[in-house]
């Protein structure tokens, strides 16, 4: 997979890359990931890429153009699966959609900044707009972080183990069960019996009904949507 | 604001918030944030902080005892208002959520890693369990990153232009009005005539009439929920 990103914070982007699994994922070659800096498309000598609201308000507003150029150069060179706007209101992210992108070859995402882009790049340029969660940010460079990791984690090849994967929360619709580890007994605080006993056909069947019973109690919403 | 957070990654942490609003909320003193580093209190010459699951199954657990040490530290140094596991099956952040903590003085946040951490830290230590949305990730610290940047960016003298957050989507439970800036014309993509009409009242009642409809159209269920 070919990811490229448009943002004014390539240095964030870059630090933060190099980092866990999403380097140990571009060092096996299995997601390249590349910066592209939207003033280095700024038409004007201030590398200009913001300017003031039609119609007024507080907060700063991202160009078209220099978004416009960057994203047809890259579309010169290869065809894109999608073009990414990361935005408050999109799409919300969930792991269905998270399995769906990381499938994908080649996609380009929009990081937008101060108070958001201009409409016409939304209209015109963008093919999917996607939400990390109902909360305003910074910038779309935590949000595209966030993506990215939710999508590169699952490439086939980048956890060292699959079924560490397949056994996360929301994959089957249940909310993941309980986990322990040593010491057995902490302060008065023990381990339940049953994860001791060596019988793994019964460990197994205790974790599915605790898995059950967590997603009835926290998360009932996704046992109605679990046919979807 | 005094944000301590336990991770595994402390360095990851603090290139991210070396950066943007964050840097600048931290420059003015809006904010501490302090990074510790789990293995510091591992009992153990190897410094393990992880340890395989009881019942078996793929991947790692995170152990009680070193978080439990690090969080006694903090706590006799201060009290806090919450200990905070960002974990998939959390309360699911929001807008609201992210205006109640950014009044809060004192919260430690905890990133787990791997596949999880043991459910007694869960049980006994922590208060309050946040999701950022319905996707798993490589590890808590992107989600520390987005839960710390939507609440510094609320607290008061953060943000340049307070007024700039409170046409955010979401503070009203509807989604932004969209935004053009210069030029008036792109390609043959133009500006709304209103935008450019200078009469402010109209624009205000277009702008409004916008955020309605498209909150109707794409969160419908904002809407239903704007008495809560």
């Amino acid at each position: 997979m070919r990811i490229d990103i448009l943002t004014l914070f390539p240095t964030f982007l870059e630090n933060s890359f190099n980092y866990s699994i999403l380097k140990r994922a571009i060092d096996k070659n299995k997601v390249s990931v590349n910066y592209h800096d939207i003033r280095d498309y700024s038409a004007n000598k201030y590398k200009q890429v913001d300017d003031y609201a039609y119609g007024g308000g507080a907060g700063m507003v991202m160009m078209i153009e220099p978004i416009d150029k960057c994203i047809r150069a890259l579309k010169k060179q290869r065809d894109y699966d999608d073009i990414i706007y990361l935005a408050p209101d999109g799409e919300k992210l969930n792991q269905k959609i998270a399995n769906t992108f990381s499938l994908k070859k080649n996609i380009i995402l929009l990081c937008g900044h101060y108070k958001g882009i201009d409409q016409r790049i939304r209209d015109h340029i963008i093919t999917k707009e996607i939400s990390i969660g109902d909360y305003v940010l910074t910038g779309g460079e935590i949000a595209a972080l966030v993506f990215c990791d939710s999508i590169i984690r699952l490439i086939p090849g980048v956890l060292g183990d699959e079924s560490a994967a397949l056994s996360d929360s929301f994959q089957d619709n249940l909310i993941a069960p309980p986990l322990y580890t040593r010491p057995e007994a902490y302060n008065s605080w023990k381990v339940p019996s049953i994860l001791t006993s060596g019988n793994t056909k019964k460990i197994e069947e205790w974790r599915e009904q605790q898995s059950v019973e967590l997603t009835k109690l926290k998360r009932p919403d996704l046992l109605d949507n679990s046919s979807s």
